[in-house]
């Protein structure tokens, strides 16, 4: 029986090694929640199967989530050195969550008022960052072709567990755009261009599609092409905001304008 | 003769791997610029002498940046494998500058519409980003005590070179409170407290001094028990923005509210 036990153990070990790569999270459909904070944010409907050290076990948080997380899913205690093997951080808490990955519908995306796309940002602590933002704000997200895998676990650990609230899709740019234009939402796209609109200048509808483009290109001509442009003015040196940075910016003035502003 | 030169380099190279500690940074007011880039906005002045390889060499914009910089400074090339010994990058471009640290007069800081005070920001990222930020605001910083060391080289390149041209200065708290009470500049702290003034409901005055503080804790008992509170409304399930994006966010609305809008 024990013996029993352990094949499985050893097999769901190997899962989660694997899961360091982008190619196996695509396949098996899976990602990794490491750490208490994230762990406890983890929807237990979406858990497969977790890790946990005897280390871990030195408080009563921890203790409780443990316990907790028994209820839902298959939960090993492993030694710390395997620990050390499968996790992804250079000091391991010593919990770990495998999760099933959750997208949203369209349907979904569509009720919220402000639609944050993501065109082949490359950066896995831009794109967290991001996420966060976006779930502080209520804003769905569409990730476009090119960004970097939103499972991936710095994208995860950056968005401090946001990804496990946020109503998010995946779409090609053809989607996006079509899906948008039917549904009648204008899209934005942030450029750095100062013939563009500035951003608080300009009136936001009902609903808008906010696009973010690549750290170094900006947003492809595919998008740029059908989207009006708006700008951040900026006065120092400086080229460019970090992407992030420009995101805060943009999303934060139209929630101003579309939930605080009494224009009407 | 040659001899004579290896020593001096020699001596040059210990230097360089020293200022990877904070103890030599501030010992010796010396920093660390590395890459194309970053070398490119380095002012000519400031630089003590540089490092690069024969591998750097290979277009004609590194070139240029070579032969620009031998009219300032002592510029030694060395091989590939030393040049790895001092670099704090994983690939490392071959171009390395040691430049003398320069912080601004208060004269100068008091010239700024928007003062930005960091009370003991931990992560270079955050820290770095902010300064990239600052500068494209045109703010003057005040870094306060706690903070991760403005010259550390992971806040130096998140800074994309806004280093190299902020109006930066480091204060004590007392000192910082003191000196914007004295020239009758606003504190505004951003604080999670529902109980504050939302920040666009502020009426940003002439000048303002915001406060962001550290990513676990906020800011400060002692500026919070002077400064007026401000906070970003948020609807998500998330606890808080990261510290970076919030000071985007606050810093972007001060902007529109002093230099954009039509009140009077």
């Amino acid at each position: 029986m024990e013996r029993l036990i352990n094949r499985v153990a050893n097999a769901d070990l190997k899962i989660a090694q694997k899961l360091k790569l982008k190619k196996y999270r695509a396949e098996l459909k899976l990602f990794v929640a490491e750490g208490l904070r994230l762990c406890e944010m983890v929807n237990p409907a979406q858990i497969e199967f977790g890790f946990f050290t005897a280390e871990f076990l030195k408080g009563e948080r921890q203790i409780k989530l443990v316990e907790h997380l028994k209820n839902f899913a298959q939960m090993y205690e492993i030694p710390m050195a395997t620990f050390e093997k499968i996790s992804d951080t250079e000091t391991p808490q010593g919990v770990m969550l495998i999760v099933r990955q959750k997208l949203s519908t369209l349907e979904e995306l569509l009720t919220k008022k402000i639609i944050v796309a993501l065109d082949a940002v490359r950066d896995a602590g831009n794109l967290g960052t991001i996420l966060r933002t976006a779930e502080a704000f209520n804003c769905g997200v569409v990730v476009l072709e090119e960004s970097v895998d939103i499972f991936n676990s710095k994208v995860v650990r950056a968005s401090m567990g946001a990804i496990f609230n946020l109503s998010m899709v995946k779409l090609s740019r053809l989607e996006f755009l079509n899906t948008m234009n039917l549904a009648g939402i204008e899209i934005l796209a942030a450029a750095l261009d100062s013939s563009a609109e500035i951003y608080f200048n300009h009136k936001f509808t009902a609903k808008s599609a906010l696009v973010f483009g690549n750290e170094a290109e900006g947003v492809s001509a595919e998008i740029l092409s059908t989207a009006k442009k708006i700008y951040i003015p900026m006065s120092g040196r400086a080229e460019s905001l970090n992407v992030a940075q420009a995101a805060a910016i943009i999303i934060s003035e139209a929630t101003r304008q579309k939930f605080f502003l009494d224009r009407n």
